[in-house]
């Protein structure tokens, strides 16, 4: 995972800040996929994902509209639900407009 | 480090995402030193901070005055010279408005 090539300004991000359940139960292979997934998305333009206490998974979208299909594809859908009943003790989703950003490379 | 309890939208995220170099050299000492002072400042709403591959630090604010202060403080003017000569081998920040959030517990 790399930082993401976005867009010039404005885009969009989703920033998803969660805390995680004990055990697997299942969550690797449905985050790896939702992040392939994600990519195939009309609208994507990157992700960038860390985890430590807190997982924090960042995605940037052209448009508000490729983010409001993104939350309503249904397999992403399903996602969302086991989500909710299996993965997650708590989660934090922010929907944002990027107005400025700034790249440092060595 | 928890979810931040941020307040109602509209509201302002910096998403800083990075890739650190080799060694410490200062570096845990700083970042923790700069996430006390961010809480200081006016206008500071919340962090959260995750670290894998990549590290990513999202925090939130009133205003983007409060932004800017933050970005010229003189310590945290300081940090960032380290990081650029020292700490990261790369990094973005990205300056955002949070126009919707959406918070789930179980």
């Amino acid at each position: 995972m790399m930082i993401a090539k976005t867009m010039k300004t404005p885009y969009y991000a989703v920033i998803f800040t969660s805390v995680r359940t004990e055990g697997d139960q299942g969550y690797e292979e449905t985050a790896d996929r939702m992040i392939e997934l994600a990519k195939e998305q009309q609208g994507f333009s990157g992700v960038e994902s860390a985890r430590s206490e807190l997982g924090i998974t960042v995605s940037y979208w052209e448009s508000l509209e490729a983010i409001n299909s993104w939350k309503h594809n249904t397999e992403h859908q399903m996602a969302q639900k086991s989500g909710k009943s299996k993965w997650y003790s708590k989660y934090a989703v922010r929907i944002c407009k990027v107005e400025t950003d700034y790249f440092f490379e060595k």
